[in-house]
């Protein structure tokens, strides 16, 4: 195959999308169309592929992004001057759009089925610092397992240390606190941790024992807490946890891994550094994808509030329930308060810089953006870092900050992240294995040891969006089953454990 | 000599503080004063050693702490029942405590003397990362420097990653990323680095670019940068990294100590893990030493804004100008503003359990915090992270929370930490050295491998306060001379660079 002129993201669509730069009378063809171009269209913009008359929906993604402003020919070029939102914004009522979702696909993969019947695509031991202050001595246990530590223990994938920068300083009865409990909480009772060692200095707001007793049962020696203070220093936390860690090796080394179904699957979906191809290869291939997936039973989980901003009524109109949107609506209205009260604003409209790139309304940013979660209905709207218990597709309130991002998400349960990048990430997040997305080739080959799927062939090669989605669920479930990513093989995802901060810093 | 029952912690105090429980008609003394306990004194508590009428005032640590409510007698019992703040609070003129320091003492270390005229107390390469998403990377490269890679460059104190949760998923415009800059760029100008390796990820809001175009110059080879995204991966940034470093050890080796006036040695304060004794021991301790600096011509920096609140007239009283007393205001005023949007508070009221330890006022309680800063004028106020370019006691805004207020003096650049604590602590935070004052004799004994100097010596063996403050300042000494503190010793100090964030994280 090879590169297309046009993309046609949707058989419903009114536009198809220039792959390159092409001028006025070139012959083109896109689904059933084919004609000529009449204007000159610059790459990544949009052309007529039917005649619309003044005030007709145009349709990209199978969904409105605005109306005609001015009668539009097939072969026209899209954009500014002669399209924009009009009442588009308000012409959605919850649940229109809602259609259960069938689960028709038989799909496994290779889990680690834990005892609480929850199921683990990766097998690690995590150190967990409830503060600061004793980051330093969970990474000193942590490395103590580096090199050949844990050669005959073939069954466990490392033992990772989960550390930040809070935990003390603030309110011991405020938001704050609150959210980054349920961070550390959503971590330790992570299916993809065999055993968990909790540390604390001793004197932090953040105390270990209510958080360790906030967990669920592990098996004898599988979950430990110590305090520095109590341990009397440095050196005695050190190698009594490096003590627990290699009590547990053995424990944790005893799984096996069994044929599961892709409903035990929970997928963080992220897009970080984005470009003007996210929106028509590595988005749409990812949201193809989790349509397999949600078929199949599993779970997809949908974030970055602000970048959904402006077009939440497109998520709110697959909502399976009121209440479902309801929640939704709800964050949206924090989000609009808390940069108000930052002194931000929740401006997603489209930049100068996106409309050079053919981005016309804040509908078809967004749905550039939500493209990644395909399109089932939505079945649940959950708070940071909650536990995501529903099947099908969830969204989580996160920012769009990646790594405080998919921080929510993993302590949400996710045993898989999949990144769509244009810019190009080295992300990795132990204990959940991170599949980064290309969405072109040029990024793919140019950063081959970090990128492990390219979306670019959709551009260069005519790979339809729904042939990628199907190759990148293969990829997923052979993720899950343990096959190593690039960040994996490159021993990344130590630093990156961002809770969401909220409250003051004291 | 032995523990005495009673210290005094001013000569001109009216009061004295009992070191343990004190029975009705116990025998006893302090300072000029002799006679028996009138009623019994808890550990901790305040006994009368003069005569006070109805209104007087009382002090402690040389200063009004509140007035008596009823005649008092001396050897009786003074507490919340005979003493409060009446009108102490405003009695107090800007400037009125301010005496001019003159530099009297003669004192030295041996300073590494930078290019720039700044003197350093450490030789370390620092390799920063501008956003969470090269911190991996940045890791890696300093861990390429472990074990016997420096074997031919004895002067090197080591390689440290700069690595921190934020640097995108903010305004480009914003008080956040304001901070954040002024953070790195402290640190990437500080005299404790040879040399400087700046590496981000190339799409983020916080560029490598401009942040590398704001440091002071270095010289040739000793200032790098680079973006993962143009090096093409990780593993490409890695080695080119540690390339980068490689070629900047031979400049970075090529330095000699020589003794330099202690004018050149800029101390930060800090207090963690306080327990009853901090008050009473290790920060009047700190104090006499930060006096002995100050006499010697050097600077302190006194910081943790929210733990003086309520008795910032005790500082502004010893403000050398109306301007530097003004800022401080502004600063409290800001935290009553942030607090209030958080809806937390700034209540730094005693506590129930600070009562009954034998606390009776606000006054009394922060200036158990400000003992640490000794007695010499204010000479200005900063912002967090701002440079500290003035001699003597400097205040540096910052919340409370270690961490992220000792990054702020570092940045500021604190060539030296001072840390009490009650309770221990591992903290270390490179490329400056901490020093860890125990307040009380058992936690020095029972984290003997983390502290550094006892200050429990004051209450166990009867050493004046003024000859722990003498031993404190030649361990200051000895420490910028490059003697290793217990943390060092360690090793630790790596993952404790917590920038403050202020802003919304979007
Ligand atoms: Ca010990
Ligand atoms: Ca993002
Ligand atoms: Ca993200
Ligand atoms: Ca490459
Ligand atoms: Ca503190």
């Amino acid at each position: 195959m090879t590169a297309p002129d046009l993309i046609l993201l949707n058989p419903a669509d009114s536009v198809a999308v220039a792959t390159r730069a092409l001028e006025a009378g070139a012959v083109l063809r896109a689904g059933d169309w084919s004609g000529t171009a009449l204007d000159p269209i610059p790459s990544g913009h949009k052309i007529a592929i039917r005649a619309l008359a003044l005030g007709d929906p145009v349709l990209k993604y199978g969904q409105v992004i605005g109306a005609a402003t001015q009668p539009i020919a097939a072969g026209a070029h899209v954009h500014v001057h002669n399209l924009d939102m009009g009442d588009a914004r308000i012409d959605s009522v919850i649940g229109s759009a809602y259609r259960p979702t069938a689960v028709t696909e038989d799909a496994t993969f290779q889990g680690i089925v834990r005892p609480s019947g929850k199921v683990g695509t990766r097998n690690y031991i995590g150190i967990i610092a409830s503060v600061n202050c004793s980051a330093t001595v969970c990474r000193y246990i942590a490395e103590a397992f580096k090199g050949n530590a844990l050669a005959d223990f073939p069954n466990v994938d490392g033992v990772v240390a989960i550390t930040h920068g809070s935990g003390c300083g603030m309110s011991g009865s405020g938001e704050g606190l609150t959210l980054l409990r349920r961070t550390l909480r959503g971590y330790a009772d992570h299916p993809n941790f065999a055993g968990i060692l909790l540390i604390g200095l001793g004197c932090e707001v953040n105390q270990v024992a209510p958080l360790a007793d906030s967990l669920a049962a592990r098996g004898d020696g599988l979950l430990a807490r110590m305090t520095i203070q109590e341990e009397g220093g440095t050196r005695e936390t050190v190698d009594r946890g490096i003590a627990l860690v290699k009590a547990m090796l053995p424990a944790a080394n005893a799984i096996t891994r069994q044929a599961v179904s892709a409903r035990h699957l929970t997928v963080g979906l992220q897009c970080g550094g984005s470009d003007g191809y996210s929106g028509i290869t590595a988005n749409p291939a990812l949201g193809a994808a989790v349509d397999r997936l949600v078929r199949a039973g599993g779970t997809a989980i949908l974030s970055e509030t602000p970048e959904i901003y402006g077009a939440e009524h497109l998520l709110t109109a697959r909502a399976c329930a009121p209440a479902v949107a309801d929640t939704l609506l709800g964050q949206i209205r924090w989000w609009e308060e808390y940069t108000r009260q930052h002194k931000g604003d929740m401006n997603n409209n489209p930049s100068p810089g996106n409309k050079a790139g053919g981005i016309t309304t804040i509908l078809e940013k967004s749905l550039g953006a939500v493209a990644k979660a395909g399109g089932t209905g939505l079945m649940d709207v959950v708070g940071y870092a909650d536990p995501v218990e529903t099947r099908g597709l969830v969204f989580m309130d996160t920012p769009g900050y990646d790594p405080v991002s998919a921080t929510g998400q993993v302590a949400g349960g996710a045993t898989l992240i999949c990144f769509t990048t244009g810019r190009g990430s080295t992300y990795g997040c132990k204990p959940t294995p991170s599949l980064k997305i290309a969405t072109n080739g040029s990024l793919f080959k140019r950063m081959s040891m970090d990128m492990d799927f390219n979306a670019g062939v959709i551009l260069d090669d005519g790979i339809s969006v729904e042939a990628a989605g199907e190759a990148l669920f293969r990829l997923m479930l052979d993720t899950a089953s343990g096959t190593p990513t690039r960040s994996e093989s490159h021993g990344l995802g130590d630093n990156e454990f961002v809770p969401w901060q909220l409250g003051a810093v004291m």
